[in-house]
């Protein structure tokens, strides 16, 4: 694995715990001179909040970690592309590179659904798609078959 | 006043607490039922946190208010012009309905830099612009002003 890959292998890690509490499972990490500063996951249902997305959550943590709001230096991996609010947040933390596992036909806000950073902001981060495609594809997949499946058995009873 | 000035004005004595703090003023309310549910003000500087935008907190203190992170039936007034995170996070939310005071030509989602109604997302909220235009316009060029001088007179210290 090189190091892109190794820090989405922990952003995975940590959507599967989102996955085992029955969230939607989305990871993510932010990395900074080496060293991972904030780890979250997709807490939506269990905290009953619009925003808590996995990405926002790292990003908050980060600006506790570093002590301040522009996250200079950062990169932040996510196991799926960001939403038209993750991507806004990332450009109001001034965070400068950004590495998603697999693309959201449905919210994605690099590329999918439309593209953030062709839009003339003040602070575009390079952004890397495609890490560990498979596996972060296979998160959700995996996530819906198994909600679906306990969603009819429900309905069976 | 109409309505929806009234819940403007209310805005806009939020935004005046964050410029005392010396904090870009920018203030919000949510209302739902005539009620105002949530009530917030930017406080980027002094929490130190790159999301804590007036919108942001204001949705995530009416998800607490409503158990719930559906906040349907609810219309946010903003004194700005919200930017992409914040209205990403309006229709993640599924808030129907968004009254903003004066653009922002830098920043602004809602026709001033781009258009987020305009992209084909699952809820698009209607957003009206320009209520108590002078006030929220003011509010903002003279924080700046006054910030301005501020600096300047530091400077000839």
């Amino acid at each position: 694995m090189n190091t892109d890959e190794l820090y989405m292998a922990e952003a995975i890690s940590l959507a599967k715990q989102a996955a085992e509490m029955d969230e939607v499972p989305v990871g993510a990490v932010i990395v900074r001179d080496g060293e991972i500063i904030a780890r979250a996951y997709n807490t939506r249902e269990g905290t009953r909040c619009a925003t808590h997305h996995a990405e926002l959550l790292a990003i908050e943590e980060a600006c506790r970690v570093l002590g301040g709001w522009r996250l200079i230096g950062a990169t932040l991996y996510v196991t799926m592309e960001p939403c038209a609010m993750c991507a806004g947040a990332i450009v109001n933390a001034r965070i400068p590179r950004v590495v998603y596992g697999t693309r959201d036909l449905r919210f994605g806000a690099y590329g999918s659904l439309f593209d953030l950073t062709k839009i003339p902001l003040n602070h575009v981060p390079e952004v890397k798609g495609g890490v560990l495609e498979e596996q972060t594809r296979a998160l959700l997949s995996d996530y819906f078959k198994e909600k679906r499946k306990r969603n009819k058995e429900q309905k069976a009873l």
